[in-house]
Protein backbone atom coordinates (compact mmCIF):
# COMPACT_ATOMS: atom_id res chain seq x y z
CA UNK A 1 0.00 0.00 0.00
CA UNK A 2 1.20 3.39 -0.73
CA UNK A 3 0.34 5.32 2.65
CA UNK A 4 1.39 7.06 4.98
CA UNK A 5 2.02 4.03 7.33
CA UNK A 6 5.38 2.31 8.35
CA UNK A 7 5.27 -0.90 7.57
CA UNK A 8 7.09 -3.43 9.33
CA UNK A 9 10.62 -4.18 8.39
CA UNK A 10 10.67 -0.41 6.80
CA UNK A 11 12.71 0.44 9.90
CA UNK A 12 16.68 -0.15 10.75
CA UNK A 13 16.49 -2.73 13.98
CA UNK A 14 18.99 -0.51 16.63
CA UNK A 15 18.65 2.68 14.52
CA UNK A 16 16.93 6.19 15.49
CA UNK A 17 13.94 5.46 13.36
CA UNK A 18 13.66 1.72 15.25
CA UNK A 19 14.08 3.59 19.05
CA UNK A 20 11.36 5.62 17.89
CA UNK A 21 9.26 3.00 16.84
CA UNK A 22 9.89 1.23 20.11
CA UNK A 23 9.23 3.76 22.05
CA UNK A 24 6.25 4.79 20.02
CA UNK A 25 4.48 1.04 20.41
CA UNK A 26 5.44 0.40 24.13
CA UNK A 27 3.55 3.73 24.81
CA UNK A 28 0.57 2.81 22.99
CA UNK A 29 0.43 -0.52 24.72
CA UNK A 30 0.51 1.10 27.45
CA UNK A 31 -2.19 3.62 27.08
CA UNK A 32 -4.46 0.81 25.87
CA UNK A 33 -3.65 -0.64 29.37
CA UNK A 34 -4.49 2.60 30.87
CA UNK A 35 -8.00 3.58 29.22
CA UNK A 36 -8.54 0.89 26.50
CA UNK A 37 -8.88 2.04 22.46
CA UNK A 38 -11.92 3.84 23.56
CA UNK A 39 -9.63 7.17 25.39
CA UNK A 40 -6.37 6.30 22.94
CA UNK A 41 -5.46 9.75 21.56
CA UNK A 42 -2.08 10.39 19.75
CA UNK A 43 -1.70 13.18 22.00
CA UNK A 44 -1.37 10.82 24.97
CA UNK A 45 0.76 8.54 22.74
CA UNK A 46 2.97 11.60 22.23
CA UNK A 47 3.47 12.82 25.87
CA UNK A 48 4.36 8.89 27.15
CA UNK A 49 6.44 8.20 24.37
CA UNK A 50 8.26 11.88 24.15
CA UNK A 51 8.13 11.72 20.45
CA UNK A 52 6.33 14.34 18.41
CA UNK A 53 2.75 14.12 17.81
CA UNK A 54 3.89 15.22 14.45
CA UNK A 55 6.19 12.38 13.63
CA UNK A 56 3.05 10.10 15.02
CA UNK A 57 1.10 11.53 12.58
CA UNK A 58 3.22 11.43 9.80
CA UNK A 59 4.44 8.30 10.43
CA UNK A 60 1.17 6.36 11.61
CA UNK A 61 -1.53 8.80 10.64
CA UNK A 62 -4.00 7.68 13.53
CA UNK A 63 -4.63 6.13 16.23
CA UNK A 64 -5.58 3.04 14.14
CA UNK A 65 -2.20 3.13 12.26
CA UNK A 66 -0.67 2.62 15.95
CA UNK A 67 -2.73 -0.37 16.68
CA UNK A 68 -1.89 -2.40 13.87
CA UNK A 69 1.33 -1.97 14.23
CA UNK A 70 1.37 -3.25 17.45
CA UNK A 71 -0.65 -6.34 16.63
CA UNK A 72 1.84 -6.87 14.00
CA UNK A 73 5.01 -6.08 16.45
CA UNK A 74 3.55 -8.20 18.81
CA UNK A 75 2.07 -11.48 16.79
CA UNK A 76 5.92 -11.76 15.79
CA UNK A 77 6.36 -13.26 18.81
CA UNK A 78 3.91 -16.25 18.44
CA UNK A 79 6.44 -18.85 17.20
CA UNK A 80 5.46 -21.43 13.83
CA UNK A 81 6.44 -24.86 15.36
CA UNK A 82 8.03 -27.56 12.58
CA UNK A 83 7.79 -31.17 14.38
CA UNK A 84 7.95 -33.18 11.97
CA UNK A 85 4.10 -34.36 11.83
CA UNK A 86 1.05 -31.91 11.27
CA UNK A 87 -1.15 -32.92 14.31
CA UNK A 88 1.76 -32.18 16.78
CA UNK A 89 2.49 -28.64 15.04
CA UNK A 90 -1.20 -27.61 15.19
CA UNK A 91 -1.52 -28.63 18.69
CA UNK A 92 1.68 -26.77 19.20
CA UNK A 93 0.24 -23.17 17.49
CA UNK A 94 -2.85 -23.72 19.03
CA UNK A 95 -1.25 -23.79 22.37
CA UNK A 96 1.03 -20.50 21.01
CA UNK A 97 -2.34 -18.24 20.14
CA UNK A 98 -3.80 -19.49 23.45
CA UNK A 99 -0.73 -18.08 25.17
CA UNK A 100 -0.70 -14.97 23.18
CA UNK A 101 -4.39 -14.30 23.43
CA UNK A 102 -4.83 -15.22 26.93
CA UNK A 103 -2.65 -12.14 27.87
CA UNK A 104 -5.83 -9.83 28.04
CA UNK A 105 -4.39 -6.79 27.10
CA UNK A 106 -3.36 -8.17 23.75
CA UNK A 107 -7.06 -9.78 23.42
CA UNK A 108 -8.21 -6.09 24.19
CA UNK A 109 -5.79 -5.00 21.54
CA UNK A 110 -7.12 -7.33 19.04
CA UNK A 111 -10.57 -5.90 19.57
CA UNK A 112 -9.48 -2.77 19.01
CA UNK A 113 -8.01 -3.36 15.97
CA UNK A 114 -11.11 -5.29 14.28
CA UNK A 115 -12.91 -1.84 15.77
CA UNK A 116 -10.79 0.56 14.00
CA UNK A 117 -10.97 -1.61 10.42
CA UNK A 118 -14.63 -1.21 10.70
CA UNK A 119 -14.94 2.58 11.14
CA UNK A 120 -11.60 3.04 8.35
CA UNK A 121 -10.95 1.60 5.40
CA UNK A 122 -7.01 2.56 6.14
CA UNK A 123 -7.12 0.11 9.29
CA UNK A 124 -9.41 -2.42 7.52
CA UNK A 125 -5.93 -2.63 4.34
CA UNK A 126 -3.80 -2.80 7.66
CA UNK A 127 -5.84 -5.59 9.48
CA UNK A 128 -5.84 -7.39 5.87
CA UNK A 129 -2.76 -7.32 4.56
CA UNK A 130 -1.54 -8.64 8.21
CA UNK A 131 -2.96 -11.60 7.55
CA UNK A 132 -1.53 -11.77 3.61
CA UNK A 133 1.53 -11.67 5.33
CA UNK A 134 0.61 -13.91 8.47
CA UNK A 135 -1.22 -17.02 7.31
CA UNK A 136 1.29 -18.13 3.87
CA UNK A 137 4.09 -18.07 7.11
CA UNK A 138 1.95 -19.98 9.04
CA UNK A 139 0.52 -22.23 6.22
CA UNK A 140 4.22 -23.94 5.57
CA UNK A 141 2.98 -26.62 8.47
CA UNK A 142 0.44 -27.64 6.19
CA UNK A 143 2.76 -27.69 2.70
CA UNK A 144 4.86 -29.88 4.73
CA UNK A 145 2.23 -32.31 5.52
CA UNK A 146 0.68 -32.36 1.93
CA UNK A 147 4.58 -33.48 0.95
CA UNK A 148 4.78 -36.16 3.80
CA UNK A 149 1.55 -37.29 2.49
CA UNK A 150 -0.63 -36.95 5.71
CA UNK A 151 -2.95 -34.53 4.14
CA UNK A 152 -4.95 -34.44 0.39
CA UNK A 153 -2.63 -32.83 -2.41
CA UNK A 154 -4.87 -29.89 -3.33
CA UNK A 155 -5.37 -28.88 0.71
CA UNK A 156 -5.01 -25.03 0.87
CA UNK A 157 -2.80 -24.05 3.75
CA UNK A 158 -4.50 -20.35 4.37
CA UNK A 159 -7.85 -22.23 4.58
CA UNK A 160 -6.39 -24.54 7.20
CA UNK A 161 -4.39 -21.89 9.30
CA UNK A 162 -7.79 -19.40 8.80
CA UNK A 163 -9.60 -22.69 10.06
CA UNK A 164 -7.18 -22.61 13.09
CA UNK A 165 -6.99 -19.28 13.87
CA UNK A 166 -10.99 -18.76 13.50
CA UNK A 167 -12.11 -20.32 16.96
CA UNK A 168 -10.06 -17.85 18.76
CA UNK A 169 -11.12 -14.68 17.14
CA UNK A 170 -14.77 -15.93 17.84
CA UNK A 171 -14.16 -16.44 21.34
CA UNK A 172 -12.87 -13.05 21.61
CA UNK A 173 -14.83 -11.18 19.78
CA UNK A 174 -18.45 -13.15 19.50
CA UNK A 175 -18.17 -15.40 22.63
CA UNK A 176 -16.67 -12.62 24.83
CA UNK A 177 -15.10 -15.72 27.14
CA UNK A 178 -11.31 -15.72 27.39
CA UNK A 179 -8.83 -18.31 25.56
CA UNK A 180 -8.00 -21.38 27.34
CA UNK A 181 -5.94 -24.29 26.88
CA UNK A 182 -9.45 -26.86 26.19
CA UNK A 183 -9.90 -24.01 23.13
CA UNK A 184 -6.54 -25.06 21.80
CA UNK A 185 -6.68 -28.56 22.04
CA UNK A 186 -10.96 -28.62 20.82
CA UNK A 187 -9.62 -26.66 17.69
CA UNK A 188 -6.18 -28.86 16.85
CA UNK A 189 -8.11 -31.60 16.86
CA UNK A 190 -10.96 -30.40 14.77
CA UNK A 191 -8.24 -28.89 12.21
CA UNK A 192 -6.95 -32.07 11.78
CA UNK A 193 -9.73 -34.02 11.36
CA UNK A 194 -11.72 -31.75 8.62
CA UNK A 195 -7.99 -31.15 7.03
CA UNK A 196 -8.07 -35.00 6.18
CA UNK A 197 -11.75 -35.22 5.39
CA UNK A 198 -10.88 -32.74 2.68
CA UNK A 199 -12.71 -29.96 3.85
CA UNK A 200 -10.19 -27.81 3.20
CA UNK A 201 -8.97 -29.20 -0.27
CA UNK A 202 -11.24 -27.05 -2.31
CA UNK A 203 -13.89 -27.49 -4.89
CA UNK A 204 -12.49 -31.21 -6.03
CA UNK A 205 -13.89 -32.41 -2.12
CA UNK A 206 -16.75 -29.72 -1.68
CA UNK A 207 -20.26 -31.18 -1.87
CA UNK A 208 -22.92 -30.15 -4.20
CA UNK A 209 -24.56 -26.67 -3.47
CA UNK A 210 -28.25 -27.28 -2.89
CA UNK A 211 -30.78 -24.38 -2.56
CA UNK A 212 -31.15 -24.17 1.40
CA UNK A 213 -30.79 -20.25 1.64
CA UNK A 214 -33.37 -18.56 3.60
CA UNK B 1 -30.02 -7.70 32.86
CA UNK B 2 -31.88 -5.19 34.66
CA UNK B 3 -30.75 -2.07 32.36
CA UNK B 4 -32.54 0.31 30.15
CA UNK B 5 -32.35 -2.06 26.84
CA UNK B 6 -35.21 -3.15 25.61
CA UNK B 7 -35.05 -7.31 25.29
CA UNK B 8 -36.31 -8.59 22.31
CA UNK B 9 -39.86 -10.34 23.43
CA UNK B 10 -41.03 -7.84 25.64
CA UNK B 11 -42.67 -6.02 22.92
CA UNK B 12 -46.11 -6.68 22.58
CA UNK B 13 -46.34 -7.60 18.59
CA UNK B 14 -49.19 -5.17 17.23
CA UNK B 15 -49.30 -3.00 19.61
CA UNK B 16 -47.49 1.03 19.91
CA UNK B 17 -44.60 -0.37 21.43
CA UNK B 18 -44.04 -3.02 18.61
CA UNK B 19 -44.56 -0.01 16.10
CA UNK B 20 -42.18 1.87 17.79
CA UNK B 21 -39.59 -0.42 18.02
CA UNK B 22 -40.13 -1.45 14.23
CA UNK B 23 -40.00 2.50 12.98
CA UNK B 24 -36.95 2.52 15.06
CA UNK B 25 -35.03 -0.44 13.77
CA UNK B 26 -35.80 0.37 10.03
CA UNK B 27 -34.43 3.97 10.40
CA UNK B 28 -31.43 2.42 11.95
CA UNK B 29 -31.08 0.01 8.96
CA UNK B 30 -30.89 2.92 6.89
CA UNK B 31 -28.77 5.07 8.50
CA UNK B 32 -25.99 2.17 8.68
CA UNK B 33 -26.39 1.74 4.84
CA UNK B 34 -26.35 5.84 4.57
CA UNK B 35 -23.12 6.80 6.80
CA UNK B 36 -22.03 2.94 8.04
CA UNK B 37 -21.42 2.62 12.29
CA UNK B 38 -19.27 5.71 12.58
CA UNK B 39 -21.36 8.48 11.76
CA UNK B 40 -24.73 6.88 13.64
CA UNK B 41 -26.12 8.95 16.02
CA UNK B 42 -29.44 9.07 18.04
CA UNK B 43 -30.56 12.08 16.39
CA UNK B 44 -30.44 10.74 12.88
CA UNK B 45 -32.45 7.75 14.42
CA UNK B 46 -34.89 10.28 15.52
CA UNK B 47 -35.15 11.86 12.89
CA UNK B 48 -35.47 9.51 10.35
CA UNK B 49 -37.93 7.07 12.31
CA UNK B 50 -40.10 10.06 13.73
CA UNK B 51 -39.67 8.94 17.64
CA UNK B 52 -38.72 11.18 20.38
CA UNK B 53 -35.03 11.04 21.06
CA UNK B 54 -35.88 11.13 24.52
CA UNK B 55 -37.81 7.66 24.00
CA UNK B 56 -34.77 6.40 21.69
CA UNK B 57 -32.75 7.25 25.65
CA UNK B 58 -35.19 5.88 27.78
CA UNK B 59 -35.29 2.36 25.89
CA UNK B 60 -32.16 1.64 23.95
CA UNK B 61 -29.33 4.54 26.25
CA UNK B 62 -27.26 4.34 23.09
CA UNK B 63 -26.72 3.70 18.96
CA UNK B 64 -24.68 0.70 20.92
CA UNK B 65 -28.45 -0.38 22.43
CA UNK B 66 -30.03 0.22 18.33
CA UNK B 67 -27.37 -1.75 16.07
CA UNK B 68 -27.43 -4.54 18.94
CA UNK B 69 -31.37 -5.17 18.98
CA UNK B 70 -31.37 -4.95 15.39
CA UNK B 71 -28.90 -7.01 14.92
CA UNK B 72 -31.29 -9.41 17.43
CA UNK B 73 -34.58 -8.56 15.52
CA UNK B 74 -32.58 -9.77 12.03
CA UNK B 75 -31.09 -13.23 13.14
CA UNK B 76 -34.34 -14.20 14.19
CA UNK B 77 -35.03 -14.84 9.98
CA UNK B 78 -32.28 -17.32 9.86
CA UNK B 79 -34.14 -20.90 9.81
CA UNK B 80 -32.76 -23.68 11.69
CA UNK B 81 -33.22 -26.77 10.03
CA UNK B 82 -34.23 -30.55 10.83
CA UNK B 83 -33.68 -33.16 8.36
CA UNK B 84 -33.07 -35.92 10.33
CA UNK B 85 -29.57 -36.44 9.46
CA UNK B 86 -26.40 -33.84 11.04
CA UNK B 87 -24.34 -33.61 7.94
CA UNK B 88 -27.80 -32.05 5.79
CA UNK B 89 -28.25 -29.57 8.72
CA UNK B 90 -25.00 -28.45 9.34
CA UNK B 91 -25.38 -27.31 5.63
CA UNK B 92 -28.55 -25.72 5.42
CA UNK B 93 -27.44 -23.86 8.12
CA UNK B 94 -24.14 -22.82 7.17
CA UNK B 95 -25.90 -21.75 4.01
CA UNK B 96 -28.42 -20.05 5.50
CA UNK B 97 -26.08 -17.93 7.41
CA UNK B 98 -24.00 -17.49 3.94
CA UNK B 99 -27.01 -16.06 2.89
CA UNK B 100 -27.57 -14.18 5.95
CA UNK B 101 -24.04 -12.22 6.08
CA UNK B 102 -23.66 -12.64 1.95
CA UNK B 103 -25.99 -8.81 2.69
CA UNK B 104 -23.53 -6.52 2.93
CA UNK B 105 -25.28 -4.32 5.19
CA UNK B 106 -26.05 -7.58 7.71
CA UNK B 107 -21.78 -7.97 7.56
CA UNK B 108 -21.35 -4.25 8.01
CA UNK B 109 -24.06 -4.74 11.34
CA UNK B 110 -21.90 -7.69 12.91
CA UNK B 111 -18.68 -5.41 12.60
CA UNK B 112 -20.37 -2.32 13.78
CA UNK B 113 -21.96 -4.56 17.31
CA UNK B 114 -18.15 -6.41 17.86
CA UNK B 115 -16.69 -2.68 17.31
CA UNK B 116 -19.51 -1.49 19.72
CA UNK B 117 -18.79 -4.30 22.20
CA UNK B 118 -15.24 -3.13 22.08
CA UNK B 119 -16.28 0.38 23.42
CA UNK B 120 -19.25 -0.59 25.74
CA UNK B 121 -19.49 -2.81 28.49
CA UNK B 122 -23.38 -2.83 27.99
CA UNK B 123 -23.09 -3.79 24.22
CA UNK B 124 -20.77 -6.36 25.31
CA UNK B 125 -23.39 -7.80 27.35
CA UNK B 126 -26.16 -7.30 24.65
CA UNK B 127 -23.34 -9.50 22.34
CA UNK B 128 -22.48 -11.82 24.71
CA UNK B 129 -26.55 -12.34 25.64
CA UNK B 130 -28.04 -12.40 22.15
CA UNK B 131 -25.78 -15.75 21.50
CA UNK B 132 -26.04 -16.99 24.97
CA UNK B 133 -29.55 -17.07 23.47
CA UNK B 134 -29.27 -18.09 20.47
CA UNK B 135 -26.97 -20.80 20.51
CA UNK B 136 -28.18 -23.31 22.34
CA UNK B 137 -31.65 -22.64 20.10
CA UNK B 138 -29.15 -24.01 17.30
CA UNK B 139 -28.00 -26.73 19.47
CA UNK B 140 -31.05 -28.97 19.57
CA UNK B 141 -30.01 -30.41 15.77
CA UNK B 142 -26.60 -31.58 17.86
CA UNK B 143 -28.41 -33.07 20.46
CA UNK B 144 -31.06 -34.83 17.85
CA UNK B 145 -27.64 -35.95 15.77
CA UNK B 146 -26.38 -37.64 19.11
CA UNK B 147 -29.82 -39.15 19.78
CA UNK B 148 -30.01 -40.93 16.54
CA UNK B 149 -25.88 -42.24 17.76
CA UNK B 150 -24.44 -39.66 15.11
CA UNK B 151 -22.27 -38.04 16.99
CA UNK B 152 -20.39 -39.14 20.82
CA UNK B 153 -22.84 -39.02 23.74
CA UNK B 154 -21.05 -36.03 25.47
CA UNK B 155 -20.52 -34.14 22.11
CA UNK B 156 -21.10 -30.27 23.21
CA UNK B 157 -24.12 -28.78 21.60
CA UNK B 158 -23.03 -25.37 21.73
CA UNK B 159 -19.12 -25.93 21.17
CA UNK B 160 -20.50 -27.03 17.68
CA UNK B 161 -22.55 -24.19 16.96
CA UNK B 162 -19.66 -21.92 17.51
CA UNK B 163 -17.30 -23.95 15.58
CA UNK B 164 -20.06 -23.61 12.74
CA UNK B 165 -20.22 -20.06 13.13
CA UNK B 166 -16.79 -19.19 13.54
CA UNK B 167 -15.33 -19.28 10.25
CA UNK B 168 -17.80 -17.05 9.23
CA UNK B 169 -16.99 -14.53 11.77
CA UNK B 170 -13.64 -15.02 11.08
CA UNK B 171 -13.89 -14.18 7.17
CA UNK B 172 -15.98 -10.97 7.81
CA UNK B 173 -13.74 -9.13 10.82
CA UNK B 174 -10.47 -10.55 10.32
CA UNK B 175 -10.09 -11.61 6.60
CA UNK B 176 -12.38 -8.88 5.33
CA UNK B 177 -13.73 -10.71 2.71
CA UNK B 178 -17.32 -11.72 1.49
CA UNK B 179 -18.68 -15.27 2.58
CA UNK B 180 -19.32 -17.40 -0.27
CA UNK B 181 -21.12 -20.24 -0.72
CA UNK B 182 -17.90 -22.39 -0.81
CA UNK B 183 -17.18 -20.96 2.77
CA UNK B 184 -20.29 -22.41 3.50
CA UNK B 185 -19.47 -26.22 2.05
CA UNK B 186 -15.97 -26.06 3.73
CA UNK B 187 -17.31 -25.39 7.42
CA UNK B 188 -20.34 -27.41 7.39
CA UNK B 189 -17.97 -30.29 6.24
CA UNK B 190 -15.07 -29.43 9.05
CA UNK B 191 -17.92 -29.53 11.60
CA UNK B 192 -19.33 -32.75 10.82
CA UNK B 193 -15.80 -33.92 10.71
CA UNK B 194 -14.55 -32.35 13.32
CA UNK B 195 -17.25 -33.86 15.46
CA UNK B 196 -17.17 -37.49 14.40
CA UNK B 197 -13.52 -37.38 15.76
CA UNK B 198 -15.04 -35.77 19.27
CA UNK B 199 -13.23 -32.39 19.06
CA UNK B 200 -16.19 -30.77 20.51
CA UNK B 201 -16.63 -33.85 22.78
CA UNK B 202 -15.01 -32.50 25.78
CA UNK B 203 -11.98 -33.63 28.20
CA UNK B 204 -12.92 -37.27 27.61
CA UNK B 205 -11.61 -37.18 24.03
CA UNK B 206 -9.27 -33.48 24.68
CA UNK B 207 -5.45 -35.17 23.56
CA UNK B 208 -2.96 -34.73 26.99
CA UNK B 209 -1.68 -30.81 27.56
CA UNK B 210 2.01 -30.09 26.90
CA UNK B 211 4.31 -26.90 27.38
CA UNK B 212 3.87 -25.49 23.66
CA UNK B 213 3.66 -21.83 24.67
CA UNK B 214 5.46 -19.32 23.50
Amino acid sequence: MATAHQAPGETRPGGRTARTRQAVLTAVFAELDDGGFASLTMEKVAQRSGIHVATLYRRWRSVEGLVCELLTDLSGSVPLPDNGNLPDDLRALAHSITAFYGEGRISRLIEAVVSAAARDPQAAAVLRSFFEERLPLAGRMVERAVERGELPPETDPIEVMSALGAPFYYRILIARRPVDAALADSTATAVWAAARAGAYAGTAHGPVDDATGP
